[in-house]
């Protein structure tokens, strides 16, 4: 079994065993039968153990003191993954944890470093992360860039050495809550093939921009057309093909066969164009940062060495171009405009960006959040292994 | 006949009529039959009319003064129009020239028109370009973001009711030039729907970054999948059905039928992820700027309005992070590892972006620039008109 094997199986195991935490719009074989009304109807009957997100996050807070981490970064960590789970992203939620606790006991990560300022010249900032943890590096790498993009208009921080830092949502939201419009980036382990290729080269390397005022608009995508879990949800279910576009074979053709495409690579998203925005990525963060690139990137479902991403945060003060009030206003508008499109077949209105994960986590704020048995079941187990008492 | 029926038939016959004008990787047909040296040759069997870039370039500034425009500003349209076909981007070379010079006769654009400051503020400036030629502000844009960039380490300049400016690549390269990052995006003409809708609401609205150093990379790719072209084109070869993901029809449902695509629907990139994407770009070009959003643009193959089109400019002066040559080497390493992935099946080898057009430039640069058959005939057309020699 050689590194990529082990990574694919890693991954495929616990994206099986916790499959309920795929991303609303990720399924689409549902979409197309039911509205939107019945998807949310279906995260609901997801698992069956669902606990309010302060019970989530105190249980997450316990299992990473129990490692050892410093309390006021288990708290960031914890938070930050229940805020994922909150919106749907269950992917970048508490599922995460397990893996997080694996490798810091395996001391992969370092969790006393803080990192350290390389150098702050203007409006660019680069931060050597020093291997600490993703979520406390991005925190202090987004209030650097609030504090430089008040003080010049707008600003750049790019991390080295840096680990996992969740959802990069949650990082653009916590610039955008200071008034900044957030764009955040991050190269991560190499999975997908470049364009015209066969040979992984690139992370999922996700772009994300989160915008000031109410909650109207959030992108945060990957640069692949789909994540390994439809894949693997399309194997899951029995479902001989895929759709075009998903994935190549071992040897880099297009299929539409499932079980190539397993054995094969994810397609960066509509071909070459995914490719360019990938390395779009990998160049903001780690050629920028002098961080590692490409296949000198570990990961987190990678054991036995660090993970050494690079993260890039920008942030626009949007008052420097037109009052904050304005903005908003203006971005109604524009969703306004967009959304007044009448929908197209099989769907019952136009959603943008952020949309449904807005309308999940007014569900799971009221109603609590589903976990599903596989990601319950890893909880569960690691804190039985440290002694943290299981909620619920 | 309605205003988008007119757009789809202006836009259609230009196409068919001009079709060598798309670019290299627009060819999927070709790519999986021939290799890069035979995509090369196509190039050159393309058009009867082969003339230099320096006779284009020419041609195009005679026409241009020949319709009143000052001669600084038809130099600068003249030569990053011709600057697009060395680089095999025909679509937004010189065959848009009638289109430009339609408009202008028509009083559509202001020729005369500079544009203001309409704020600068620390690094982020606004600039209402008053109807003016889009490339002209464009010019003035960079510089300015260029002289921020220099004064804070990055910068951002939002042009409002501007006018198409061409292939967005020439104005990120005129930053990156000056040692910069240069990113480019712009809204444009209402020709695509939204995820789940089937209402025109954003343009193709491009994103494009630029480097500096030697021609290493250089992405500059529409949030849509296709260019309508390449639908005209299955069309035009009598191919019934197209791939999944180009297209939907006037529902709003995905089709792989030529016909239904023709009269519906250009699907953004990978779904909603582009259409995520072209919302970003009209966010911090439009929202920004104060300019026109989504369905209030005109077009250049829109008539009798102006195109009230918006323009971000972002430079990240690279030397504030890091030394410019050590960037450069970095770009290589990158670039060196992206290429080393095996070739899949059906390519010679793995292409970065930038890459092919590169290599067309080189050659054009060389063997002379091929014009097609229409977009050859619609400028002797004009020179006719205008009483301008053609040459040749």
């Amino acid at each position: 079994m050689d590194a990529r094997d082990s990574v694919i199986q890693l991954i495929g195991y616990r994206v099986l065993s916790s499959f309920g935490g795929a991303r609303p719009h990720d399924h689409a074989p549902l979409r197309s039968r039911f509205g939107w009304a019945a998807r949310v109807e279906y995260y609901n009957r997801l698992g069956p153990m669902t606990l309010s997100s302060e019970v989530l996050t105190d249980f997450a807070f316990r299992l990473l003191t129990a490692i050892q981490v410093p309390q006021a970064k288990a708290e960031l960590v914890a938070k930050s993954l229940v805020a994922a789970n909150l919106r749907g992203v269950d992917s970048h939620g508490l599922q995460l944890l397990p893996f997080y606790i694996e490798i810091i006991l395996m001391g992969n990560i370092d969790i006393h470093a803080d990192g350290r300022i390389v150098s702050e010249n203007g409006a660019a900032l680069v931060y050597d992360a020093q291997n600490g943890i993703g979520q406390w590096i991005s925190k202090i790498c987004c209030d650097h860039a609030i504090r430089l993009g008040r003080a010049h208009g707008l600003s750049l921080v790019v991390s080295r050495e840096s680990n996992h830092f969740g959802a990069a949502a949650y990082w653009a939201q916590r610039m955008s809550a200071a008034g900044m419009i957030g764009m955040v980036m991050c190269n991560a382990s190499p999975l997908v093939a470049p364009w015209q290729g066969k040979d992984q080269r690139f992370g999922t390397n996700p772009i994300c921009m989160s915008v000031p005022g109410s909650d109207l608009w959030l992108l945060d995508m990957a640069t692949t057309t789909v994540a390994l879990g439809k894949i693997l949800n399309a194997q899951f279910h029995g479902r001989a093909t895929i759709p075009e576009g998903w994935a190549m074979d071992s040897e880099g053709a297009p299929t539409t066969d499932t079980q190539s495409a397993l054995s094969g690579l994810l397609m960066p998203l509509g071909g070459y164009k995914g490719s360019g925005l990938a390395m779009l990525a990998e160049i903001l963060c780690a050629v920028l940062s002098g961080g590692a690139m490409s296949t000198e990137l570990g990961g987190i479902r990678i054991q036995g060495q660090p993970m050494r991403t690079s993260q890039m945060f920008l942030a626009i003060d949007v008052a420097r171009l037109l009052p904050l009030d304005e903005f908003e206003q203006r971005m109604k508008s524009l969703v306004g405009i967009v959304k007044s499109s009448r929908a197209a077949q099989g769907f019952d209105e136009v959603l943008v960006a952020g949309e449904p994960e807005w309308r999940v986590e007014a569900q799971r704020r009221r109603d609590g959040i589903p976990v599903s048995d596989g990601a319950w079941q890893n909880l569960v187990q690691a804190a039985g292994k440290l002694g943290v008492a299981v909620p619920g």
